[in-house]
């Protein structure tokens, strides 16, 4: 047993993945933010699709197609694989804790 | 988008299971309980492996081999296929959310 709260970094430089399950048609993910975001040029273009919950904090997801959605606690959303995205922003006071689940 | 926190019953009878991703070998589930139990007899033997997460609540887990573990808030369990197990509390006072993820 774990839990997704657990080891939540104070002070770090990049975004934190962590990988819990690994299978051979699923990954879940734990990502954790403070104020990062996707480099600035560029798409998040994943053979994947992608669950995603923001479980603590929050964060914008802009698909590129101009949509930009912005989760807060609870929030959740299906990424279909090729939906181009990125990390617009988060929160840069508090962690944000996501859970991906990313699947073919 | 939705949320995992949307649309929680204040009274309901059984559980609530309501799948929120349906792929080929993937479900996403959210379980709403409020003190309730697998049936007394029997076990869950299932097919595929189930990555579950304790949302809000608490709730515990019987493993056929006497293992029993209590899941709070944050908590997750990964139980493989066919790791025989049953629901044997959960917080009657508070909802419990799960969030299951199956996967083959």
């Amino acid at each position: 047993m774990g839990n997704i709260y657990s080891s939540l970094p104070v002070q770090f430089e990049k975004e934190i993945f962590e990988e819990l399950v690994r299978a051979e048609n699923v990954r879940i993910e734990r990502i954790i933010s403070k104020g990062h975001l996707s480099p600035e040029r560029g798409w998040y273009d994943q053979n994947e699709n992608e669950w995603v919950i923001v479980l603590e904090g929050s964060g914008s997801v802009l698909f590129e197609d101009g949509v930009e959605v912005t989760l807060k606690k609870g929030d959740y959303l299906n990424i279909p694989s090729h939906a181009k995205h990125k990390v617009t922003w988060t929160d840069p006071k508090n962690i944000t804790v996501w859970l991906a689940i990313f699947y073919s």
